[in-house]
């Protein structure tokens, strides 16, 4: 069956996450509501990233599958019909017919997230849903410290939500973590192979703490060797959160998000 | 009487504009409200700019006087009192202690404003409502030739929405009109020392038409002779539209917006 790849960014203000909730609407379910009323077989999304409530994309990726008899556009068209159903908050930038054996979920190489924290004493109002506003000053040079703390291979226990009964291997490669300021908005880039849940949020609500002074920057290397929960930072709202690019290998031709940043 | 300069950055979506209008809420009704509910007085705002419907800001600045019996917090409390009082859209970024000869709408010698385009085929929803969606490929060489030409002093007649006969004198003098890409957003920046109603969204608007190639670049210098609304391209959205700073001379210290570019 013919295969396509999309890449899709929303603003996740609205919704219960990516996957559909009992409490409430995903985006998945949005999209595929979307694509129902274009294809008689209501195709299902497979995709790369089940993003928390309220988080944020520029380029998440997803598959589907339509049926051949039903394909009455190009792969171009694809995008713009799709959008054509969906509210505004979310969009298909990219559709490109992908190889049969693609798979969005288990062909990803590596994810790129980006979390925003406005720090000035008054939040920016024309930034507020997707960035955490922290009105303290905050200690650039130690964030940066930190941060290198975490690019790695690591047991991120202590920077998960998840139970352990349920988690099962925990160790996780960063290869990115870097924080920078322009004016008052400071980034903290994250990109790694893979993430456990809400370890992202963990990550940078420790290092904003680290910013704070609640920390040392030392003191991440001790949280990691804990691998305990308890003994890690807070977890950073999900508002500031965005998932910004998903990699695949060369065989699968990488597409990252076409649209860039906010 | 006590004088202060406030300087305020709003996202104007759910804002009938800066004043009050007779359809509906302004931004400054609602800074005002909350000001009556700290100073008996209920001081008023003089404001360096009225922006329309729907228009953003980042740097607008007021000034307001407030009884020494009433006063009961230092200038810096000031800031934190009010937004207290406000609704999340709207925030004093700054409020400093000026001059009793201070005037926010007299005194201004320079106001620079934004206009953001995302030109990407699909819109990105995370800057849905601060940018004007223009899919089709522009052409920013020609939109760089174009905004130069409008910089200088002119005749801004055509520029305007305001109608001949209650215009008075239209002559501007335009310091900056730059045109800039990075990815996905282009930014048009606009500095003078005042603006016409609507000017900058006409200047906008033709802009990108020259992008589109709708017009070429030296049309801008018939535009401009003609003197008449007619001959200029159209008004961009309002929602586009940021007010980012407004400058005051050295007499009573320049005070721009405190916060930076979202």
């Amino acid at each position: 069956m013919p295969k396509f790849k999309l890449t899709l960014a929303y603003d996740g203000s609205a919704y219960h996450g990516w996957q559909s909730q009992k409490s409430g609407r995903g985006v998945a379910d949005t999209v595929e509501a979307a694509l129902a009323r274009l294809f008689a077989s209501s195709p299902k999304l497979v995709s790369s990233s089940r993003t928390d409530t309220g988080v944020h994309a520029m380029g998440l990726v997803a598959h589907l599958e339509i049926p051949p008899d039903e394909l009455r556009m190009p792969a171009r068209q694809l995008a713009l019909a799709i959008n054509s159903g969906l509210p505004d908050d979310i969009r298909v930038v990219a559709a490109t017919r992908a190889a049969a054996t693609f798979n969005a979920r288990f062909d990803a190489t590596a994810k790129q997230y980006c979390y925003t924290v406005w720090n000035h004493p008054a939040m920016n109002p024309l930034v507020r849903h997707r960035a955490w506003h922290v009105p303290q000053p905050l200690d650039l040079a130690a964030m940066k410290s930190a941060a290198a703390l975490f690019v790695g291979r690591h047991d991120f226990r202590s920077f998960t939500a998840k139970r352990a009964g349920v988690l099962g291997d925990s160790t996780r490669t960063l290869t990115r973590c870097e924080v920078t300021r322009r004016g008052s908005e400071i980034t903290i880039l994250l990109e790694g192979g893979g993430f456990l849940y809400k370890m992202c949020r963990g990550i940078a609500g420790s290092l904003v703490q680290v910013g704070q002074g609640k920390f040392p920057p030392q003191e991440v290397s001790v949280m990691l060797n804990h691998r305990d929960r308890r003994s890690a930072g807070v977890n950073a709202p999900a508002h500031g959160l965005v998932l910004w690019k998903v990699t695949y290998s060369k065989n699968n031709k990488p597409t990252g998000s076409r649209i860039q940043r906010p």
